[in-house]
């Protein structure tokens, strides 16, 4: 497995007060989260450095995790601080190891490489999922079993929406337009079709069958975090009049086959939408789980464990976005590869 | 894996016309099989080459297969003749593998090896099963997890009946005599039983304790297509007067480990036992599937992924059969391992 | 897998009269257990030499068992001495592995090594089990996804009851003491719990809250038979007056990472907590199934195939026992490595 791993990812949507705990494999390793009396969240290594014990069977006793095997607790650095057996010593080596967390837009983001480099400031701007100006359903949460960079041609490439999606998209999107504008940190892949029929999805607001221009606007912020803006509008007029939305679409690697996909869709709080914002989400869920998340992981099947270019794909010009995805996350492996 | 590969093999019974489009993995490939708009079938192999999504799940347009994914179309050659996205533009190396599929016998064949050997006067001899004498119960398709040639062993040695099938056999039949032929392209196993009680399969005709003599001649068609005629008559008298049917065994390797089994029984026409074909065709079903197909996974299972001859059998008279099938199939291996 | 071979091991309880046929996977291999016409076991190995079919798939015939696939009879000694096919010559090749078996103590217990070696007087002492002074619920069976050593680990190292098991312990026990005890054949390892909590599984004799001294005396035979000797009496008073309980706990390696456990729970013929000893045993099973063997298969998935050893575990003062059980082990794997 090679991951970027000096990189914020989403370990969760934050969950209520009432959660203390929870664990989840991201990059191949398993963490378990757990909160503190201040309510903030510690991240440490899941396994107990005595038998091997899943920490997040144990239980959070004050600020530490206690192991359900046999009692010995954590804090939050990942050091055993508490040891209920015999006389009480407590080996050195009892300790596991720990990483940043930070509760930001609604998600709990983890960093997994050099703790110094941990800069909140690197977290990508969510800040939509937490502006009044939008309503939101998130709590978005699937599984595919394919390599999470699958998932991101995939999200980068949206001429598939015409053949995968009959409710959004159809074949008379194919034909749309792509803008690519990368930046330091993002890839924008824009995508525009004027006047297609427009796709069931926006009904009853513009009836099946009514011509439209249609906007999917993906912006990929490395290594695996995007962010859709995407409508339909009377044919050449300005987005205002249309219906504009937006969804996350965040991943995080679980293990080098398998990933985690975090998603949420929102519609301005004046808009008529806003009202079904709930459906629409339901509505995101149903289409990945039943249309992407089956493709792709067949791909993924037929790809086997041989990376994407050793297999000599036949790229079409809609790949361009995912291409340069794939380059960007190749020389930040190559960086980390020099400066580990 | 090790396959014969120029041969025609079984990709399944033929279906009614409304069905355009099925896959089946042969010889460890994926291949899809679609109809063009003259209802003739084309096969493909079923992995697009831009994204490695499987083309079975694309829809058949006019004589082309599109995949589900990004809508590229492929002909009957396996040839890229569209591509919807962008400019249009079809990458030279847009294309697949194609086989040679035809029709015949109520069956749809396929070839596995060099397109120019592909005969069809070389798809054995199952006409049997378009004869208006006869009665057939066709469509029986069983997956078993062994390799096809445990099922071949099993098929040329019929002697297991008397301990596996308390239908079909008993313990009476095991002293029964065995006559074997062959010629370029088959093995005939002939197992003749005089004078044993019939067994349960042949009743009402003949009541269960009644002497009955019994014949099961398998005939083996290289490399791996098998016919058997069986039947039971008073003792001594001529097969006439008795009871013939006749059962196609036909044997796809899907890989190395697992294998698909095509079936069906057939009476005389004029027989009274034409009128329960479809019950007896359950009957075999039900006996391959409970009887014959866990027994043989778990042989497979015992023998791991070793040969047959690494794990020095203990080879009995019955075996005779099996094992010239098995050189001939090694002979075939070698053939095309010097003219590939 | 490397498991000490001349010992032996349970291959189950003993079954009433009327099972004369059943099979068990040990130390890696498959074993079909038979009954002959004297009632006594015989123990061969499970695969045919003819066509790797399960033998326990046959039926028994006489003294001999007969294979369910082409009718050849073994005998005790794993001897073909029966070949209903053809000519009926029987190969000389034609034999499997047997195994010493003797029923005793209730149970079936079956050597895996050097057969001049297997003296039955070297059968763990279990008599306990048929001491007419006590009343067992016997039976239990378990699987367990983990290699036997963890589940030795985990029954020679009991403070654990103090934070898995809820009904049988409390974390007040975390002040116990041990005693451990060695000889040529066993390890003993006593934990001693003054004025603890009472353990809701000795109400209502204790009521929970109550003051109690506890006791869980564990003692190991090599390689892997356990006898747990527990209970609770009033604070400072002689066991005499309080509850006193047996429990067996058997373990046999399955394969590397699986494992068989047998147990029972038994009381004082004239104790109260007799009466409800079947209870006793459910809930045994109970704690066993939803406690110790999640926990067991989490640590082994979380160690993967590498030795315990090899992981550099943080050990503690209740490894004591546990660390001896492993070098005692490791000394009897030696001793067969020089001697085999």
């Amino acid at each position: 497995m090679s991951f970027v791993k000096n990189a914020w990812y989403v370990a969760g949507w934050a969950p209520s007060e009432d959660v203390r705990l929870f664990s989840r494999t991201i990059l191949g390793k398993s963490i378990v989260f757990f909160r503190k009396t201040n309510d903030q969240w510690s991240a440490i290594e899941n396994v107990c450095p005595h038998r091997f014990a899943p920490l997040d069977k144990g239980k959070v006793v004050g600020d530490t995790l206690q192991c359900g095997y046999h009692g010995l607790r954590f804090d939050e650095h990942g050091i055993c601080v508490h040891n209920p057996i015999g006389n009480g010593r407590i080996p050195k080596a009892a300790k596991v190891d720990s990483y940043p967390v930070i509760e930001k837009y609604k998600l709990i983001w983890v960093w997994t490489g050099d703790k110094e480099a941990a800069d909140p400031a690197k977290i990508p701007d969510y800040s939509i999922l937490e502006d009044e100006g939008w309503v939101h359903a998130t709590g978005g949460y699937l599984h595919c079993n394919a390599n999470y960079q699958l998932l991101i041609d995939n999200l980068l490439d949206l001429s598939h929406v015409a053949f995968l999606h009959p409710l959004l998209g159809n074949e008379g999107m194919s034909g749309g337009k792509l803008d690519l504008q990368e930046t330091d940190t993002t890839i924008q892949s824009n995508f525009f079709m004027a006047e297609i029929d427009s796709p069931p999805f926006y009904a009853p607001r513009y009836k099946e069958g009514s011509k439209v221009d249609n906007w999917l606007n993906m912006k990929w912020h490395a290594p695996s975090s995007l962010l859709l803006d995407f409508g339909v509008t009377d044919v050449g007029k300005s987005r205002d009049v249309g219906l504009q939305g937006i969804a996350t679409h965040i991943l995080t690697p679980e293990t080098d086959g398998t990933v985690h996909y975090f998603y949420s869709v929102g519609w301005p709080t004046e808009e008529d939408a806003a009202a079904n914002v709930e459906q629409h989400h339901e509505m995101q869920g149903k289409i990945f789980s039943t249309e992407d998340k089956p493709m792709l992981e067949e791909c993924q099947k037929n790809m086997g464990t041989t990376d994407l270019w050793d297999l000599n794909p036949v790229l079409l010009s809609g790949d361009a976005a995912a291409v340069r995805a794939r380059r960007f996350i190749g020389r930040m492996l190559a960086q980390e590869a020099i400066e580990p």
